[in-house]
């Protein structure tokens, strides 16, 4: 019976009944509360917009430094251990624990445990999803009620604006911005403004979503920064869910902190993660989600009612990787070691390339993605078909077809009322192979030659 | 802008406007409409039935014929397909089409077109998804909208009803009844009353849910039965759900017939499939929704905003196995062939255990789990802690605790309204190996000798 849940829900609002239920075990929940609403629209758009995208570097056969997803296979321990997988008998090829394969969940709580420093509950605060994007959908699916507000920092993965809309939530959006005075050389010059963020918080926030390192930006969220962001959950009452998935790949020193870390954050913070970003492997499909089991609880119905299950054997590969990477975490043989210091060649020379061709790029402190300011470029934009376009759009449409080069209009990653202001750049994907990489500069110093 | 499609949901009371839009292209589609409430309660206490029922099995080692997943591994062609997959370069381990594989969409449209006696397009009316369990979600999701009745045949499988609620639905039930006269001897003997089921429609009828083999009574529907329900469907334009995932998997000569294979209905049917239950590999998380584009295309929203690719790996694996499948169709060979004979064993085998033991078994006619009627047996059911429950489940827990052997309650099954009437019978699956069996009959003959 839910019935002294809906009277909280409709007492409140159906507003912030989450973290009143964390304080009040007493309240038994259920998901979804009956009064939500849909409220999502025009996703349709976005679809096409990506198909478009995509057959268009399709037809052109272009060089794709577009979509985020390694073009070279994930390390071998890890191939290996899911061969063994299947090679393992049948229970391999069957259903496992709904909410995580035991092996799986057992070693991200100690792996994380390690990196929090608490005590993470591999049956309670751990769920593992499809992927971090279900992570996600099941995230804002349990947590997002009609009528809540959930900020989101511009620019921002794709999916969370439609996901917190489909829960009956209202996106409110604070950007993040170049600092006004100098050179804008890198990611950490794009910064927060704490009075700006402050005046986006109000009785209705629910949420606050983070990307650290930010995808398309490669913004790396220093402690202080993460801080003043805590500072106002803390006040507001308010739910962080911090999308963590590029976790690993850092450059140049700079320091991955999780927010769940901060003090008094833990109880209110989601963390997700990846394991497709983590090993290279994103056909994978195995994310999860952590944080406090009260609130992962409501993950959990939302997960059962939806997929149930994640495949087992690509989980339990996922979990000999990971105590791999326990065993040998800190050394030079680790993956997560390895492969920031093999990205950040590529990274460098793509920077290198872009800026000798006249682009501007943004050096990113993490994550695979750099843009780059194209305003400096005379290209002439005038196909007719593009012309109610985005500059960005027109652009990389120009690109695609004229020069056989497959990139994002970074444009894509704001809001329909910020995403006139944010029409300069380009989004480059660099977790491609050395030859990938090769090809494309090719083509840029081909065209910045014939100018 | 979905301005058109709002007029329409709020003129039709968010009703059929599904059947509308494939009537009228020009209307522009949204997912899930904005007036669309979720209403779903109750669901955690499932949740804790099913984990009591496995952590008592768990606890009290028992021998398990309760949970329907094969304790053997799949046909050594898809295993080495999916190992040689792992192999076979980076693609395979990143991304693949968000809708599906297209090695796998295009084997399963060349396959089931056969089938089906139509032109099935890949692209188009294909969605490949996280299990059958997913294709489910992702249909009523899709189609059901607030205020709108789907008609779902008891005993069902028991996400139906959760998901209906959940996409803001109401379930209206009609069971499949013993008949009147003589021995209920088969899953045969089971039938719907085409006045009872006539009368469950009504102007809010948005679907109706078959599942053929049924989950857990086994029943094949035979094509006069099937015509019924589809002459009822087109009369009151209504959608049909056919849950297929045992499809290959019928004894003694019963054939399966696709409800979308009769005239009038490919264009109203949703047809759901699981490779977990074609290759017996319920671990890799493969299924598919099938049926026409118009209806598709709604299913493919909600799939790319909830998980938006499925593993790529294991699709190719699939896609491989029907391949095979498709060349060695109706040949001893094959799979399909040969699963059904093996476990035609299996089933004789069981049933003739149970009635030596006084229980009551009900022959499937297809599927892997055969019920049978407990209320024979004289058992003392005094456990005070089990005393406010259902006879069945009363009987299951005594099962475990006494005997060590794990089945499912049938009650289960039923909507609450019916659970009473259903209390009398037990689920045994049977597709375990021949010691797994032999260990649950040695359970049943020490016991049936004692008493």
């Amino acid at each position: 019976d839910c019935s002294a849940y809906l009277k909280l829900c409709n007492k409140n609002g159906h507003y912030k009944y989450i973290l009143q239920r964390i304080l009040s075990s007493s309240v038994s929940s259920h998901w979804p509360c009956p009064k939500r609403k849909y409220s999502y629209k025009n996703k349709e758009c976005c679809l096409e917009e990506e198909v478009e995208f995509t057959q268009l570097a399709a037809d052109y056969k272009a060089v794709n430094l577009g979509q985020g997803f390694p073009d070279f296979s994930p390390p071998s321990f890890v191939q290996e251990a899911f061969c063994k997988a299947l090679n393992g008998g049948f229970s391999m090829h069957q259903y496992t624990r709904a909410f995580g394969h035991p092996n799986l969940v057992k070693i991200l709580a100690k792996f994380f445990s390690r990196i929090v420093g608490r005590e993470i509950d591999p049956m309670e605060d751990i769920l593992v999803s499809v992927g971090a994007y279900q992570a996600l959908f099941c995230t804002f699916q349990a947590l997002i009620d009609e009528g809540d507000e959930v900020i989101i920092v511009e620019p921002f993965f794709d999916c969370y604006q439609p996901m917190v809309m489909m829960a009956g939530g209202t996106a409110v959006y604070v950007p993040l911005k170049p600092v006004c005075c100098g050179p804008v050389l890198s990611s950490a010059d794009w910064v927060l403004s704490p009075e700006e963020l402050a005046s986006k918080f109000s009785p209705r926030t629910k949420a606050i979503v983070i990307n650290t390192p930010n995808n398309p930006l490669g913004k790396v969220y220093q402690r202080e920064e993460l801080q003043m962001i805590a500072d106002l959950c803390i006040k507001h009452d308010v739910i962080c869910i911090s999308d963590e998935v590029y976790e690993w790949l850092t450059y140049d020193g700079t320091k991955h902190v999780k927010i769940a870390s901060l003090p008094g954050m833990w109880e209110r913070t989601v963390t997700i993660g990846s394991a497709g970003k983590t090993f290279s492997a994103t056909g994978w499909k195995v994310g999860w989600a952590m944080g406090s089991g009260h609130i992962l609880k409501h993950l959990k119905t939302v997960h059962q009612n939806s997929v149930y299950h994640c495949a087992t054997a690509a989980q339990e590969a996922v979990a000999v990787g990971f105590q791999r990477e326990y065993d040998v975490f800190g050394t030079e043989e680790s993956y997560f070691h390895q492969l920031p210091i093999h990205l950040h060649e590529k990274r460098l020379r793509l920077a290198d390339c872009l800026k000798s061709v006249g682009l501007k790029p943004i050096l990113p402190q993490g994550g695979y993605f750099m843009i780059a300011d194209i305003s400096n470029l005379n290209v002439d934009l005038t196909d007719p078909s593009t012309k109610d376009e985005p500059y960005d759009y027109r652009f990389v449409k120009w690109l695609i077809k004229e020069k056989g080069l497959a990139t994002i209009p970074v444009s894509a990653f704001y809001s329909p009322e910020h995403r006139n202001e944010f029409q300069k750049y380009i989004r480059f994907c660099f977790v491609k192979e050395d030859t990938t990489l090769q090809a494309a500069e090719d083509i840029l110093r081909q065209w910045s030659d014939s100018k």
